[in-house]
């Protein structure tokens, strides 16, 4: 294959336009027909490459969450945190293949659950004329929604690493991963954007406010619960103590990377930008997301304020993420002033939910329970706010259905590793950080304090 | 909404294609008639695309400036710096929807400034037919229009957040912001690129230099002015120190991500990739941007070494910037050599005109007035080099109004802030680092040294 | 040039669209003749934004080698690691428009080498009517392909760049990066992608597992055997000794920043996008990559907890990468399961190749051979296990021949370079570290111990 395209390779764009037919010009020009685009194709290719936009943005909030979660976490425990967020996306990317993908979208026809089996991708140059006419009627490439849809589940585990830090054995988790992203996960997306029961009830999840967020939220909650609270964070007299994450910069850098992603994930699930209607919503969706975003930024900033007299700078990058959480249910119908309501809702969760976790001794080192779970949920109740054809009463079946099963599924699956393989590592270990005893490289080996301060 | 188009939906293609008409083909074939793509709904669907990709690219520049000034500051101050810039790229999307876009747009009209009140997005799906038509009109989704140049306006903000750390209080700085993104920068861009007055005369800006950097810059030194240097910055002796930043890579970090970003900044302003004049325009710019940064970079390593015998790392990075900010005013007429000069004067900029703000004491921590306001000059004074439209005359009086403009604009609103609020910490606090004063949370809790020395 | 589309601007699209010719339609409804998109004009600007969303992808490539290089050595090393790698970028892209991009492709036809000078992008706008149907009959902008191109040049200088960290000089190192990025990748590249003599001998390098990675691992191998180890880095008894890298989370945001850049490194290498067989095929390129890295993490993964019983973050890591060069050389045609394959190689090549190369005593700071030099070989020669086009036979002769004309013609560079001006820094200046004696800025002066320690 050589790197540029061949003049030869020119004769494919035959494929792209049908010669010309013999139209009513004037015969004296003799001029050669012009050959048009084929507006099936034109639209096949554009929603296609909104995929791999869309995917490729929502990939990057791997790294974002890598990020967040190292910099809110104790340096001792950042290679631990950094290597979870490697393998879990990696994880993803395999069972989303090997069982995912037909579990979520396969057969599931208003029911609970897709197939089994590995998932095919495309013939190389779309295959024949019949597998492009297929192709064609899809409206897509299928490994581009393969890739698009893949990078959502990986979110989804993505959002469990940060809250269980600092005191997880690593193959527990890896396994709790699998789980997840090849069946708890699939499952769950199958009832509505498999086609399942939920979306033949009229629940509405746009982006995944529940589906993505809520589920992994839940997985957290249930992890946590299991696991239990660090060493050290709640006191004798039951309050909590605060175990500063070891850099604001990566922190922050992982909250930009997650708001750019997002970008991705809400615009792209508008799932076609062919006609000139689909574009202009995914524009408006990129708008409304930016909106509820900043809003959920200056509410937990002002709250905090006026609560505290200080700005804690972690509130303002939760009150971002739960702002973008809370838009995700539905980013395209809300006016502006929708948008920045319903994210500004999430910044207010975040700066009360987060003291309210502690106060139940529950440890969620990023808090991610707040900020996935809890807007997650907000997000998907105020839906019929802006969109006419939901009904609160389904939204709340739905967010009900998605919380018992995948905090339920979930708690199995703990509780399971905890009494075969135990998930927490010894006191010991916790003290001299799961860097040294878990990944044998320190994440800061310089400079880094994390084993002679607990 | 489902997450995989549903079949009926393809009907929506209809909306793309015409039906072809009954051809003079072989009736003996009574093949279907082939569905064309319209040349108008495909200009709008790339020309949207342009600004949506370009959009995320500059807003990805806003976690550039985060990361370039939470390494240029010390380890104490890390944390607010972080704050502000999320801070900051928050309200300047509010604010550029509240007044930000109808000042900057709406019935300028060859004058000063445009209408007051919030934008409103297009309709979901696009509208009825007359509301197509009406976009289609237009040539681009509006909400697109409104987030690409909303990160333009986030961008004037980042950079005065740089010059100004280390030594400002947080809310004076912020409402700074409201007053630049909601009022400055808007009204002083309609004068441009809302076809106001300097349109009207033949300006020429492609991207801004002068309109966001130079602006930007302007803002940042009369800040500077008002805000008086660091404690410590220059010595009895009139010699300025060194005050390290406290991590090069994050500098690293951001100026890469800046360079990034400006292929959106750049490329997409050329607002269109409809037509085949268009993209290639577009690649132009690419081409020509990069090459500027790079001879920013070349230019200011060599100058460095050969005054200094030692290369300065963030002089580099500066010398990127430099020649970015100078190659924006016109990044697609230059040829490659003229490029080359532009971005290398850049480069010689930055290496003497830091020192001599040094000299002249005015203390900016991360060398924006050098980099966006200086070479931002340089920019747009070069324009008529390679763009025979314009005239050097015209390029001055331009320079020159925007400068009176934000200069005295921002002046006057950093000394009523001075003298209602405040804008500086204490003495003990500025010593003590505003992360454990203004923030409560330190950057680096367990190994920054911030606290300890000064 | 205003920041709105002029209204007339729009009469541009008259270039997109054709005049429907006066159809056969019913004359009674005299509606307008719709106007149509062109296929070769639609295929041209999808081509072009291939290549521009392919070449900023791979570009901030170079931020991820930036970070993972700074991440993996020690902090007295930091900033001339940053430096290293803004300036190489810089030269890549000047010295591939000064020599490299006619070196590459202008007049190789079947030969060695193409023509010397520097080279020409597209007129403004695409230039007159004969330039335009110049530029239709290519395919896709001139400075768009020069940009990705330029990109893949810019790769190859990184990949040495981390090798030979810690130790050597820096004007040296940017002297070769002139020669590498100037004429030694662009002849050998163009044997192959400029049709020179290994295309016409059926030799195939999808997207470049041999022409990009193992070129530069063979130019940083010559390097590490002309430059030696580190001071230190292998005992008295020949035992290597770790010098553990001074961040992980950064040199975790590295790996995260290459992988993402390797959807365009890899996707956009289909070269065009304008059908649907095209952008079917850049979806499949997409998720092959992510398969192959996902299979080479989890592969390392599992095989240093069997060796070692713990997992190093470093080798999951390295993984990944090792996994996407071993896919880089035919991304498009393996099946899922022959992608896993062909990725979890690279895992195990890893593992192996790194203490393999300690023995050897080769001293390659961040792993750079193992993952770009021995996966680039493995990649390449495995294509025909999936490509029916390719034999073994010409898969081992074209990577002789890289391996020879790189590594010798680099081993030349280095030894000319070290017997005029000295490669390598003194061992007073290494232990002091490079930060100090040749950048002049300390990555992290305020918690660095670099100084302190060796």
């Amino acid at each position: 294959m050589k790197k540029h395209l061949d003049p030869v390779g020119l004769a494919a764009l035959a494929l792209l336009a049908v010669t010309g037919p013999a139209l009513a010009q004037d015969a004296a020009t003799a001029a050669p027909a012009p050959q048009y685009a084929l507006a099936s194709e034109t639209a096949y290719i554009f929603n296609t490459l909104l995929f791999l936009i869309g995917g490729f943005l929502v990939m990057w909030m791997a790294a974002g969450f890598a990020m967040l979660e190292a910099g809110m976490v104790r340096s001792k425990n950042v290679s631990m945190q950094c290597l979870k967020n490697i393998c879990l996306y990696s994880i993803a990317g395999l069972m989303f293949w090997i069982t995912g993908y037909n579990l979520m979208y396969t057969g599931v026809d208003g029911g609970f659950i897709g197939t089994f089996g590995p998932y095919a991708f495309d013939a190389v140059g779309a295959g024949d004329e019949a597998a492009k006419e297929a192709l064609l009627a899809t409206g897509y490439s299928t490994a581009s929604d393969w890739f698009f849809q893949m990078v959502f589940c990986a979110t989804t585990a993505s959002i469990v690493s940060g809250t269980l830090a600092e005191r997880i054995k690593l193959w527990p988790f890896l396994i709790f991963t699998v789980v997840l992203t090849g069946f708890i996960y699939p499952i769950a997306a199958s009832w509505q954007w498999g086609a399942g029961w939920l979306s033949a009830m009229g629940f509405s999840d746009f982006a995944g406010s529940t589906l993505v967020h809520s589920v992994g939220g839940w997985a957290a909650l249930a992890g946590a619960l299991v696991l239990g609270a660090r060493a050290g964070k709640y006191g004798s007299d039951g309050r909590a103590l605060a175990l500063p994450g070891s850099s604001m910069p990566l922190a922050t850098l992982g909250t930009f990377i997650l708001w750019l992603g997002w970008f991705g994930f809400n615009g792209a699930s508008q799932l076609a930008m062919g006609t000139i209607g689909d574009v202009t919503d995914v524009s408006r969706i990129f708008a409304n997301t930016n909106m509820a975003a900043a809003a959920g930024v200056v509410v937990a900033v002002l709250l905090t304020q006026a609560l505290y007299k200080k700005v804690d700078v972690t509130m303002a990058l939760n009150g971002a993420l739960a702002g973008l959480v809370s838009i995700t249910a539905e980013p395209l119908q809300p006016t502006v002033w929708q948008a920045v309501l319903i994210g500004g809702v999430g910044g207010v969760i975040v700066v009360f939910t987060v003291p309210l976790l502690d106060r139940l001794k529950i440890d969620d080192v990023v808090g991610a329970i707040p900020v996935h779970l809890v807007a997650g949920i907000w997000g998907t109740l105020i839906v019929p706010l802006s969109n006419a054809e939901t009904s609160y009463a389904t939204q709340i079946i739905g967010i009900a259905a998605y919380g018992a099963f995948a905090f339920v599924g979930s708690m199995i699956v703990w509780l399971a590793l905890k009494m075969t393989l135990g998930i927490r590592v010894s006191a010991e270990d916790e003290a001299l950080g799961l860097d040294k005893t878990e990944v044998g490289v320190e994440a800061y080996p310089e400079f880094g304090q994390g084993s002679q301060r607990v």
